[in-house]
């Protein structure tokens, strides 16, 4: 790193439990691109004072994460589609005093379909009923796909989620016959239900590609069960990593690599 | 410097034209220390905005500078004696969502006549009657000196100045018979009257001590003039340095020794 100076550009992260993920990713690429920028992630107990701290100071850009999502749209200026569209912002930059709100996890679910070449064509099965459940599923409708079922243990979030989509809902694990099958809950993650695979062996047997949105780990008892019967597998790894290039290409106006993409992610993830 | 990490503390500083002085000292010395914070400079238009973005962020400190010294009194909880005796804050600590305010120029001032011994008989003639003119003269009656004429061309400033502290005041330069004389105005300084002496060598011959409030550059027509003729000097580059020393031990609780005092100035000015 560089001495710190008076002119760098901070962006900042928003979370009730900040990770050093995003502070690592973000301060790598700066170091390596020889941006004068800094990043570093706060907790806030007043988001709207936060929110003001970021106009008032002049801060660039912030990542927004849990519990913040949400509630961070009345105080922004404008939302951008990949928002709008699910509701949630997990990204702000502050152009010239005007924040402009976005989802990047939205886009790189997008982004991740697409260059996953999935068909839309193909059956699938979504397992969660959360916010991020929400951008995959918009996700996949933005993408063209008709056949979705939504399986979650909340029946009114799921049951919502799958109504405002027109896909269909079920509480219960339905017959294995989905081509596609994702994760969107926290089966599997580290610290949660770390040995859990998220969906029964027959679903993955059945199944040509298994997403997992989980991210720490990458490997997750699901994942690995995929690897193991050759299925293509999509991880939450790329999602996070995705994402993350999306929000520092909008702060710093810089395109990424997707070789320096992967580097970084794997700074970022490696402490 | 270290990668940036989330747990780094982060102290800022907020004047209308930000130098990078405040943010190459202290960064200096965190490097040095390996402690873990970050030191950046910001200008705002919406002070209020950035004291509130100060708390809901967790931020630790800030150092205040023109024009928002007096105009953030109201917006902190709780003045210590250093900023209430001068009504002029330049340093805010956040102990705890508390922001607690002072101000270590009147501090530095003060150190500086104990550590030269100044003898509170002699008769002292300052030459100003802005922000920094209220901090010295606060700082002469703290430490008992009775004689003190205030010279400036601001009748209704030097004025109050002086009758606020019970002081004599001049529109016009006295007679040279003063044993310590003090320069807070612009004089002298780079960018303003650079060539400009901001005291007569009538003044200067008479003097046994010369103290020169101006910073940049640290060698003024005025302290030139006063080595030459084998006088004491106390020079703005010393009230910088030991201010900003002031700052950094509040934030970080870590006592300085002299030698990093004055290896951090040396490093911030030296660009």
């Amino acid at each position: 790193m560089p001495i710190l100076n008076k002119d760098m550009t901070l962006c900042i992260s928003l979370a009730a439990r900040p990770s050093n993920l995003g502070t690592r990713f973000h301060n790598f690429l700066y170091d390596e691109l020889g941006l004068n920028f800094i990043y570093k992630a706060f907790t806030t107990d007043d988001l709207e004072g936060a929110v003001r701290g970021i106009r008032a100071l002049g801060i660039r850009g912030c990542s927004v994460s849990m519990p913040f999502k949400e509630a961070v749209i009345p105080l922004v200026d404008e939302l951008e589609p990949s928002a709008a569209a699910i509701d949630s912002v997990n990204t702000i930059v502050n152009a010239g005093g005007r924040l402009v709100a976005s989802n990047t996890d939205y886009e790189a679910i997008a982004a991740l379909i697409a260059e996953h070449e999935l068909d839309p064509g193909q059956r699938v099965l979504v397992r969660g009923s959360g916010g991020m459940a929400k951008a995959v599923v918009a996700a996949f409708q933005g993408a063209a796909f008709d056949d979705v079922t939504i399986v979650a243990r909340n029946i009114d979030a799921g049951g919502a989620l799958a109504a405002k989509y027109g896909y269909e809902f079920t509480a219960d694990d339905p017959v294995p016959d989905f081509d596609l099958i994702v994760n969107v809950t926290p089966i599997g993650m580290r610290g949660a239900d770390a040995d859990a695979q998220a969906f029964a062996p027959a679903f993955v047997d059945r199944a040509q590609t298994v997403f997992d949105v989980v991210a720490f780990p990458a490997e997750t008892p699901l994942v690995t069960a995929a690897r193991a019967a050759g299925k293509r597998v999509i991880s939450g790894a790329e999602v996070i990593a995705l994402q993350a290039a999306r929000q520092f290409e909008r702060y710093t106006g810089v395109a990424l690599t997707r070789e320096q993409v992967e580097r970084a992610a794997a700074f970022s993830r490696a402490e």
